[in-house]
């Protein structure tokens, strides 16, 4: 396992001053993406176009043959030394390179998990003058733009090819190029290059959030987020997919209300921050497979149904206008590619702006929620799979469950005689959130009001301790335990609620074990659990463990991430080489189906018990 | 001279059965192209998509690189032998290859000066059976399509992937992919090979013609025309762009009228053969520069004044719909690309239809306008020059001047008592075509009526016919000649007419005698005139060498070529090498600036005697 594979190269780095680093990143990798990527500093100011020729590296061992722009950077002898750019030079085969000491740092932003990002966007302005035409030069406009880009090959929109004659003749041809990925979107008159935004969505189930991104600092310059306005149609996946399902408009209408709410944040975003839509030339988007689906109006039937096939992994080439984004006419539109049907695009976000793909400890990557899905890094091996855990953290399955929003109960806390609660807005409380009812089914195990099978305990059971029994119900026909007396109800916990989550952490546990087990690993190895999504930012990293939801390993090696998938989408806004890296996950990681194993029923059956 | 190039692949070509052939193409021509090209006929039913692998050919000498294809159709010792799919193998140096007996033909087409164009579209239909996913099989449809289509790279439209996924489930798995170029363009139930077409456009400053073409079979289905309903905008590219610099709004408009156009030829041609619009996956156009520039809502003004600058060359990418051309949503359009403001994409599209680039020969071709384009073929060299030829042809600068419409004389003989008309629809003659004005001038001169200087004799003039006195007459302060005495007015030749054509042929014949010097060459060098053109299709061979305006050689090598763009047009739909042969044309082809020339003026009065 410690073997590069034939798609691997191994780089020994030896940066000036400091001790080599050995690092193996999928062949064909640039020798700047494969220093960033490790955290050895690199200078660029470009951010790695060619042009600026600062990423200077010589390569003592192995061969990278020179590229098109090395030959303005090195003289003959020089290149015949080793001297390339890194950001031109790809490792192909293994390769021992020499880094020269640092003059400057690359531009950089901290995103994700800590992650440090260089600033290598999609979206490059380029500010050129043009040379005036003559009878002696009578190249066409566009002729004229590419000889003064040279570095840079790309397709016009027409649009584009519009404006430049325009910008050439209103700015005595000073124009700033927009180009985004490969495709020339506009050209501007004088220089705009200040003035570059992105957007950065992340399309959940339930909310849906956008950041509006400074490309030119790689900071956000607008925060905004909505109730996604599908939820009339179904609160989650399943339950929206079925819609499309009973009604042959519904599919159409379902569409136009993600664009409805991914282009009104736009516009919010926009005004708070003072930018103009057109000043926005590029949107990602992360979201799970049925809302891509949704979004993009492909029928998301086969994605709810057994074998839950996709209609497409990646859609490249989509534009802002796909999604109902309208901002420069010409933006792209760069959505995050699925694993799968319940391994989503938002997967491979939050597994992208953790690092997955960057550590060789092993770590288990979860992400709550009524899918759940987990991604076992474990040295060079990637699994993932999607647990079915059903409602019990949306809420929707709880009697008085509901969304994490003020009301609701977060965190649970039972001692002998007493109950606390931690309420969101610190008002009355108005039910119990997905990470409450884990606090409080812990809290329930800990001090055996709940056993090991999951049952609660009854006033007169033995061993209750005095000042809780009162708290101990029979509601009709079922046990409750009263989390609070309110003045015109009480809120309570009720035997079946303990059951749906005991199923759902029986459905989560046997999926991050079976990909554990897949690995020839046990928990005992596991170095870092990530919890990924809002729900994980709110879970009790203890009570996660006392139920058996995550493995039993020190609290202090459970993170919780927070949105990931947002902070992987701005990731992708800010450097083609994430995008890169989502991509290459998206080949390295083996999807582990569930549902067909013969073995799924026993394994869930053995992680029932608390 | 006879030296390739760098950039040249020499072949010597060894048929079975036949005598050897060596032939020179720009390096990188596959084999297939190469044979095709120079009529040697290989085996293939799939057009040279590597999928029916019948083209087989064996390397005897050089070197070409297996294919990716290659592995599937010959066995390792084959492989080793020099066995290659002819279609797949690109010529990058010199080589000798044997080409085996022929099993069958492919599908071929004739079309433009006789060229046979060996099917080979850009639109592909592709039927395919896809397997039925499976929890073991989870791939994406489009992953599952693209399997099925390994030989073929495409990115997919959004539409295409919507209609993917429906038509897999509607059909069985039995679908048929439409690609045009490498983008998906639509994925339809069921097996629609059989229908698919395609329009090709010619787009003239006075007549629009459109031809719709069967694919499958390479043959019109419908043509239709109608005039350019730009006109009233202005007679000729100079007005009409000088409409767009006093009305800021005349773009749109002229720009919409050309849509307009294109759109109502396309439902004509669709109606009349029975083709539903979403039948048409791909459009041509060749047009002149304006005409484009207009066409694609591009501001035409620089191509009007000094250094006469176009936007683009060439405009890859665009849609039918970027043309306002509603057939397939998705249908792609390709447009010729322009040497020069004044050598359009018509001219590059009629030096394809006539072959300019295939013949070793000497060869002029010229297509006589209000602008007159020229280009000379010389063995390996091509040059393409613009003569500004005035409005005498189309009718506009001469009194009694009309488009050759009916009524219109196109054929005048004088003898020494009568003139003899020959008038376009047997009518009344209303007016004079330009082919009438070259014929009526010629014959002038033939009796001496006009003398070398291009004077008109009174009837008083010593040596005038008796029988012809009568008809010149002065009128006014000005001679003239009755061509025909009608019922209320006559119909007269002025002494200011043959001065407008005097111009004009002067400068026809600057343009092509400075290409002949460029080439080293005399006009008794050039083994053929290739006129081009409507006009040059009613234009009398004798008359024009009788006048100078082409070089004086034997009738029978002056051709009359007729609408040579639009068969261009039609040959790029029907072939993508044809294409790719245009775009050589274009590297290969230098353009010569006469305006800026010093001896111009000294070569143009030279050029004005009779």
């Amino acid at each position: 396992m410690t073997e590069p594979g034939p798609d691997r190269a191994r780089i020994r780095f030896h940066p000036d001053g400091s001790a080599p680093r050995e690092v193996r990143v999928p062949a064909g990798t640039t020798l700047f993406d494969a220093a960033s990527w490790n955290g050895i500093a690199v200078d660029s100011t470009c951010g790695g176009h060619g042009t600026c020729k600062k990423c200077l590296m010589r390569v003592i061992e192995g061969d990278v043959p020179v590229s098109r722009v090395d030959p303005r950077a090195f003289t003959p002898e020089q290149l015949r030394a080793g001297w390339r750019l890194a950001c031109r030079a790809a490792a192909e085969q293994d390769l021992v390179v020499e880094v020269p000491p640092l003059v400057t740092r690359p531009k950089a932003a901290t995103v994700g998990v800590g992650r440090q990002v260089v600033l290598r966007p999609a979206v490059q302005k380029r500010c050129v003058t043009l040379p005036e035409p003559s009878l002696a030069d009578q190249r066409s406009d566009l002729e004229r733009l590419r000889a003064a880009l040279d570095d840079l090959e790309f397709s016009a929109d027409l649009r584009a090819v519009r404006n430049l004659s325009r910008a050439m003749r209103a700015a005595d041809g000073v124009v700033t190029a927009v180009i985004v990925d490969d495709v020339l979107v506009d050209v501007e008159p004088g220089d705009t290059g200040a003035r570059c935004y992105a957007l950065a969505f992340d399309l959940g189930t339930t909310t849906v959030v956008a950041t509006l991104l400074d490309l030119v600092t790689g900071t956000p310059a607008a925060v905004a987020s909505v109730l996604n306005p599908q939820q009339p149609h179904g609160a989650d996946v399943i339950t929206r997919i079925s819609a499309t399902m009973m009604d042959p408009s519904a599919l159409d209408r379902l569409t136009a209300l993600a664009h409805s709410a991914l282009d009104g944040l736009a516009g919010e975003v926009c005004a708070e921050a003072g930018v103009d839509r057109r000043e926005v030339y590029e949107i990602a988007l992360a979201g799970n497979a049925t809302m891509v689906h949704l979004a993009l109006g492909l029928d998301p039937e086969p994605l709810g149904v057994a074998p839950f096939v996709m209609a497409g992994r990646e859609f490249p080439g989509l534009t802002a206008r796909d999604l109902g984004v309208q901002v420069h006419p010409g933006a792209r539109a760069y959505v995050f590619p699925a694993l799968g049907a319940y391994v989503g695009g938002d997967v491979v976000a939050g597994a992208l702006a953790s690092g997955m793909d960057r550590d060789r400890r092993i770590r288990l990557f979860i992400d709550i929620g009524t899918n759940c899905e987990i991604v076992l890094a474990a040295g060079d091996r990637l699994l993932a799979t999607a647990a079915p855990a059903g409602p019990a953290f949306e809420g929707a399955a709880i009697r008085c469950g509901m969304r994490a929003a003020p009301g609701a109960i977060e965190g649970v806390k039972i001692s002998e005689d007493d109950v606390l609660l931690d309420v969101i807005g610190d008002v009355e409380p108005l039910g119990l959130a997905g990470s409450g009812l884990v606090d409080a089914v812990a809290a329930l195990v800990s001090t055996g009001l709940v056993d090991a099978s999951g049952r609660l305990a009854t006033a007169d059971d033995p061993g209750v301790p005095p000042g809780l029994a009162a708290r101990l119900r029979t509601v009709g026909e079922e046990r409750a335990f009263v989390l609070h007396a309110g003045p015109q109800h009480d809120l309570c916990l009720f035997q079946r609620d303990i059951r749906e989550l005991q199923f759902a952490k029986a459905a989560i546990a046997t999926g991050w074990s079976l990909l554990l087990e897949e690995a020839g690993l046990t928990q005992d190895d596991v170095a870092q659990v990530v919890l990924a999504g809002s729900f994980g930012s709110y879970l009790s990293a203890s009570a996660a463990v006392r139920i058996g939801l995550v493995p039993g390993v020190s609290l202090l090696r459970i993170v919780s991430a927070g949105n990931v998938a947002g902070e992987g989408a701005k990731m992708a806004l800010l450097s083609v080489r994430e995008r890169a890296a989502a991509r290459a996950l998206l080949e390295e990681v083996r999807y582990v189906e569930l549902s067909d194993r013969p073995d799924f029923n026993d394994r869930f059956v053995d992680r029932l018990a608390f």
